[in-house]
């Protein structure tokens, strides 16, 4: 019942599934949750919840010395501060060291490669990369170069993958809503160009969820032809009848050919997730989204702010599922 | 005696007077130093002496572990790299961990409200919020939005308030000169935009200082009527005449409309503050400055540099207090 | 047998030389190896032996608490990540406290001057800069400025200095080829241009080597006159010749005059270091770069990713250089 996404990407993106894990068969890198065991996948999410409880208020020092001495590198050739901000606090809860590389100011502006940047860093001993990219597979290319104590975390790569985010998705589900096999999940909106749908999709597979939709206008999801296991939905309340989890995506203009969507306002009017479209839904779902949000395009605020979203502890479980991610690869 | 300098300012300035304080009447943020208790004040300036000690260069490690495994965020949406620099030095002698978020590029530029990102970072268990902004009142919006355990420090807004410079100043001037109650005080040049001179002028009347002094020309002072209390003085000679601390202001170029002074050489001719000129002041007067300077603008180096310059002592206590106030407020 | 390179550089570079030592004789910065006696830089170069094994990756955590409650900045008013980087690191490793500061957004952008900034830092009790400048004598005037605890290291001034490097060089050569004075050592390219070879002849002088040769053509070379006790070379084969070290420098097209020389694979082709060129040296000859690296153009990748490379040794001793080098000044 796994999903071939493969089609959902023109570019040739080497998906890392193989190389993730080392010669003794622990995980080295998080790369994809394509092909990332189900056991894999419920030891991260179940490490996530006991550093849950090291990071809840309550607690008095919020820190862990698990990665001490440890030196994570935040490698954003693309930016995203947002992000990059989680991986770091996630390290530095962990004692670890954080360095933020700004790649747009370095030695690959002096016409040193990628990867000779990469071996540089390794050799100054960096322990976690943490890579953001905008070509799909460069964490990947990453991974297959660098020596077996160095790992690697793929922040998002084009419009492949973000695992982290689709895994921080799934500890969101699992806390709210218990058996993830027995939910019924929607996935609204730009789904074509979202690394964290195609996560998201691969990961519910993997813990056996049966029902998974995508909804959404014919421009931004995939042909049905390529998604099996996954119902294509172009109407929105048909799509929503009973499901326990919505997940609504954000626009990305910035990845958009003009007019590929009706634009703001009217695109609001057709896909925006309102109070009312939400009715459709199982009276108990969640209103799930990975942030930033465009208020008024892709969700109403009264759905952001209401009773069922839990869009901001999506956020705080995120600190806790990259502290699971690092902590477990840097013992492997 | 309190003088109302509302009318100092175009913008409604929420000044946050009321919001700085929690439900069980403890200092949860510190936005201004309008309406600020004495005992609150004194509290701040007592407990930096402490810090003073524990950075002071005999000390063989200048840390304390008061603030370990909190996160102290600077959110700078205006630039000031030597406010931010006071503010991460004064959270790492703390312990704290400090993340330093480069606004411009970062989710709000994806289209996020302000809001929406700091509600994100607060879901990232942020413990303390530095934050500077162009707008007067923009501190005291955010911690009005932020939940009771998180806190907010105001590093400058608009021309509104620059509470942790105002206190660094009273400590300057407690420390050089005892009794803040018996001194004259006068402040030189650009007040009317100086967020430095409005949290200075509430502090000294809070702490019963009973000659406070304006100088500058008309068109960089506020009208005489808005500010009961403090007298203004168009003649530089007239206002110096016997003060204990002279405090000259930056000219702040980026603030003025064009022609409102006279520029470079002309100013200081007429407004620059000489070794002659301070001799109108008591022998034994202390000259402050907040940085960074105009040297020949609003002061000449042979004061700035001279016998009675404590502008590099305010400094290091700036750092202190720095500190004092972020312990406070995180203890509360 | 000291070499005389002041002519190598048409600045007025004050290199230091003299003001690198306190008034107890002891190490208080490091500005320049012009001038550094034998046994302190044998001292640092032990030093760093200790820390070597202090990074190493069978221990287990990569850190020694030597420098906590430090204060170490970053000034780099030129961009270098990767150099900047090698900085933080060791500061980390030694438990320092580090504050990056960007230069171009700083006060100095405001008018303040640089020496104004530095008194500013100073006060808000700095223990090290670490700095690099596009202007020869840039950290010597620091240096000369700052108070007897304050500690400057030189991070590459014009093309004047970039002692860390230099040493980091000659613990490379000790660590493969042990006794220095017996080596011969080959430097190739852009030496007229170059801060590295600058440090590395001074330290190899210093170090009793008695058979250095620069090698490339004359627009890149200092003229003979100007070189005593380093023997000028114009044909690559010949200057190979059985030599123990090749250092091949970076081709630094930023600093050059257009048409200074024949660029990219003219250069390659007459000057590049290849296999065949390679063989001229003695078999067992080490080949350095102090990156990064132009492939194609001063090496071949089959040189650089060759047996007889030990360009990411050079880097990964370069942080413990860095650590020796800031504990030593730190402690004196």
């Amino acid at each position: 019942m796994t999903p071939n996404l493969h089609a959902l990407d023109a570019e040739d993106a080497n998906s890392g599934a193989q190389s993730q894990f080392n010669s003794l068969g622990n995980l080295q890198h998080l790369l994809t949750l394509e092909g990332l065991p189900k056991e894999t996948l419920l030891h991260i999410l179940d490490t996530a919840e006991q550093f849950v409880s090291v990071t809840s208020l309550q607690r008095e020092v919020k820190k862990v010395p698990l990665l001490r001495g440890k030196s994570v590198f935040n490698l954003f050739f693309e930016n995203s501060t947002r992000t990059r901000t989680t991986f770091e606090i996630a390290a530095k809860r962990l004692s670890a060291d954080v360095i933020n590389l700004d790649i747009q100011t370095s030695s690959t502006a002096k016409g040193e490669s990628v990867l000779d940047t990469i071996d540089n860093l390794v050799a100054m001993q960096a322990d976690i990369f943490v890579v953001r990219h905008k070509t799909s597979g460069a964490s990947a290319n990453i991974a297959r170069h660098v020596p077996s104590h160095v790992h690697v975390i793929n922040a998002g790569d084009g419009t492949n993958q973000h695992p982290t985010q689709g895994l921080l998705d799934l500890f969101t589900m699992r806390h709210f809503k218990k058996d993830i096999s027995q939910l019924k999940v929607a996935i609204i909106g730009d789904v074509i160009h979202s690394r964290v749908a195609k996560s998201n999709i691969y990961g519910l597979a993997t813990l056996g969820c049966k029902d998974i939709r995508v909804i959404g206008p014919k421009s931004l999801l995939p042909s049905q032809i390529d998604l099996q296991g996954v119902r294509v939905f172009h109407d929105l309340s048909d799509g929503l009848a009973g499901v326990d989890v919505v997940m609504t995506l954000r626009i990305q203009k910035e990845r958009m050919a003009q007019g590929q969507v009706p634009e703001g306002e009217p695109f609001f009017k057709e896909w925006g997730l309102t109070s009312e479209r939400l009715a459709q839904a199982d009276a108990q779902a969640i209103v799930m989204h990975p942030g930033p949000m465009n208020r008024g395009i892709e969700i109403a605020s009264e759905v952001a702010d209401g009773p069922q979203s839990v869009i901001l502890k999506q956020v705080t479980f995120g600190i806790a599922v990259r502290m699971a991610v690092m902590s477990i690869i840097a013992s492997n």
